[in-house]
């Protein structure tokens, strides 16, 4: 399922106050240098068809470099060597000759490296995200051996969990998915939060959200946050509308995707930072672009007050689940940023602002009972084929468009539910558990997270990673595991629910 | 065949102030930048598979410059491309994932590149020898496209065929070969004289001895060959050996090869060297490394005043023919020596050596004729068990072991001989038509000159090769053309060739 967006014509509506504002919270990357243990090869005489294995222990994001020398005769040819970098063992055992998936081959983590003189201190430019790397040794020649003298990573992160105690669960399970939740955010926390660090690291705007409220129950770094709102404030399309997410280099710029429920969610980011806060600052200098975002959207609306289904075109996110209906999604998502909208016109007394969300409130989710309640089931549904997913559930249970007895009946037709639009990503289990702790049902929400993401750590993770499907570990929606993100900010919510939850 | 010796003891014994001598001597590179014209394919909107081939028009040596930019939607993954350089256009053709011969496979002029970030103006560090560069893009993302918007060479050499005039054969053929010879040796002419640009890239003696001449009715650098005998002078063996070839990066540095030929063309050199110059200091210098090479030679003889032979030891180079027993032409290099020797010693008034000189050249003499010396065949033979080449009957007339009309008849029957012991390398080809020209035969030389050089411009050479079969312009003894080296110092000599004829 290829998933992006091109638009025709797209110009980015610069706020140039605003991107200073953000510029001039640009982190300072704390750095740290780590030395791998070899775990299978010798690292002194290699030559041709060696290879070299390292682990560096855990998870890092940062910046090789490898002291090479030579033994035996004086080099008479380039040393030619192929590296290797993964976040799990597993994406070694794949050939990236035979990857032909549909996004960029260019996200596998290999190098190719010609060494004319020997020795050589090799620093490479680019940027991984790795535990493990290893060396093939192409050729060298018949009168020298290479020599792999010293391996080190200077790792690179905006924050370190080195300077945070986490709160004990009473639980080691619960620990220490709360400890690699942390882990996780702290790789993905660079120059601004970036979903992977390995793969697509950008910012998006529905993954901000996740990790902001992480970062607040952990790092507390703010400015991150603030710097990532004044970003997406700053980079507007020429319709006001917020992209769903943004490169800052080689300069800030929006990237031409508009995710209806990302764009909302700007709402409920601006939001939550004040709340943590108190940052009233920040909220004037974005209250209009987040009303916009709600303005823009009832343009959505059809003449029955229910979001237009865009069906298969990339216009609002919900999950990756293969043929998801996200009509049912979009309409709560509408409903629950309108809410936090509610709250951002009250901090500002914008009296008019307020009565008119309160009026779309009651109108959305009238139009949600009305048209996509199925009462016969029990069930909302989604779509002219009236779909039944997952998602559409949890998404109105936290809309809470239902009563409150009413909501925790849905949640527990949910739990039991057997549709094939099952949630595959930890984005969506979030706001699972989220829908489970809202209607009262924590108990559960303790032993699905030690199902899901402890299922991750079972599989051996380090960090937690862009999708896990418990029934087969190894799922990749992009042909290769080579290419999955396995440090995805998305998935590191634990730190954030389990507090929540206890 | 794999040629080449490690020895197990080794240490070079340096003379630091020779090494000084060749350090003050090193050349400032002539930088010149060169643009290519495209030859097939788009250079905007590149994508998966699409490939981009470029002819910069002539051979150059230097340092790559691409600069590359993007079309379409924001670049949201690494940019990830190949490079593949040639020197011929047939290099191409073949595959580097097959190369599977006894060199090293890094001699293979490829590299892959991922671009995190568009757009960039990329510089390769390698130095590379090439006309022809091939960018495959290996990968871009469904919403970016690769634009090449300028691809650069900033060739270097230490001269420029611009700064010379090469004087008018007077036959169209026969300029062209000077020309082609002259830019050949123009390429090979780096920080000292390199064999070949693009493969191997280093100084060795037997072909030193062949650039200088070319270079002495050239380029007239003259400097270049002092720094490359001070350098052979500054780092022989322990034992005073000379090494047949040497580094000069990461520093000065001998390899630890010995041929006994190419030592003894130590004498030649500086000989030749004082006559191009009449440069005494230099003499003065080396006299006695240079004399030290003919003195440790004597060791090799046996008790019949003989060269003992070495079988397939890589001993003595001659040529790379298949089998070839060097015997012979270990002996006649040896009387060809001396006779260098001999007019140093008379140049340094050094009457004792000129006395023992004298007396081991007629007693080496005398030893090739009674134990070399076919008289029923009217061949000099080689080894146990006697083999009749090319090689040994070209030496042995340069060495002058035969009266005049003797030599001119042995000639004659080389010349119609049918030896499967082959003269393969344009190294071998120069000592033939040598060994023409002392005879008398300056047509057959020049016919010859047109037939072999003059092959290879016909299969389409911009610079002579390291190999040139006639019957297989293809041949490598490496296993493929790839690591073959097309432009070839030792190939060179026409420039002087074709000046003695003429």
């Amino acid at each position: 399922m290829a998933s992006y967006e091109i638009m025709d014509r797209f110009e980015i509506h610069r706020n140039e106050d605003f991107l200073k504002k953000a510029r001039e919270l640009t982190p300072v990357l704390q750095k740290k240098t780590v030395i791998p243990t070899v775990v299978k090869g010798e690292s002194k005489g290699l030559r041709k068809g060696d290879r070299l294995f390292l682990d560096f222990g855990d998870h890092y994001v940062g910046y090789l470099r490898i002291k090479v020398s030579s033994s035996g005769s004086h080099q008479d040819a380039p040393a030619f060597i192929r590296l290797r970098l993964a976040e799990r063992e597993a994406e070694l055992s794949a050939d990236p000759d035979e990857y032909n998936g549909w996004i960029s081959k260019g996200w596998i983590q290999e190098e190719w490296l010609h060494i004319d003189l020997l020795p050589d201190d090799i620093r490479l430019k680019r940027r991984y995200a790795f535990r493990y790397l290893e060396i093939e040794v192409l050729d060298t020649s018949q009168k020298f051996s290479l020599n792999v003298d010293e391996v080190t990573v200077e790792a690179a992160s905006a924050v370190s969990v080195d300077d945070i105690e986490l709160p004990d669960c009473g639980d080691k399970v619960l620990n220490k998915i709360m400890s690699v939740g942390a882990y996780t955010l702290q790789e993905c926390m660079q120059e601004v939060f970036e979903d992977g660090p390995k793969r697509d690291r950008r910012l998006w705007l529905g993954d901000l959200r996740l990790q902001a409220m992480a970062d607040y129950v952990s790092f507390k770094n703010y400015e991150m946050v603030k710097r990532c709102l004044y970003l997406f404030g700053g980079l507007p399309f020429n319709d006001d509308r917020i992209s769903a997410c943004l490169f800052t280099e080689p300069e800030y710029a929006s990237d031409d995707t508009y995710l209806m429920d990302y764009a909302l969610f700007f709402v409920c980011v601006l939001y939550e930072y004040y709340e943590a806060t108190k940052d009233m600052n920040t909220v004037y200098d974005l209250y209009d672009i987040a009303m916009h975002q709600i303005e823009n959207t009832k343009n959505a609306l059809d003449e029955r007050g229910i979001v237009r289904d865009l069906g298969d075109a990339f216009w609002c996110f919900v999950d990756w689940s293969e043929g998801l209906n996200k009509q049912a999604s979009a309409q709560a998502v509408f409903i629950y940023a309108v809410r936090y909208g509610i709250r951002l016109a009250e901090l500002m007394d914008d009296d008019i602002k307020l009565r008119e969300l309160r009026i779309l409130e009651a109108r959305l989710k009238a139009a949600a009972i009305e048209h996509l309640w199925d009462d016969e089931n029990g069930l909302f549904v989604s779509g002219e084929e009236r779909q039944i997913s997952y998602a559409s559930q949890v998404w109105m249970i936290l809309a809470e468009v239902l009563e409150k007895d009413k909501a925790e009946a849905l949640m527990q037709r949910t739990m039991t539910l057997d549709s094939k639009y099952k949630m595959v990503t930890p984005y969506m289990y979030h706001y699972y558990i989220e829908a489970l702790i809202l209607t009262g049902k924590k108990d559960i929400a303790i032993s699905e997270i030690k199902r899901y993401w402890g299922g991750m750590i079972n599989a051996g993770a380090d960090t937690f990673w862009e999708l896990y499907n418990p029934d087969n570990p190894e799922e990749s929606p992009y042909g290769s595991c080579m290419v999955n993100s396995y440090c995805h900010a998305w998935s590191c919510t634990p730190v954030y629910l389990l507090q929540k939850i206890l």
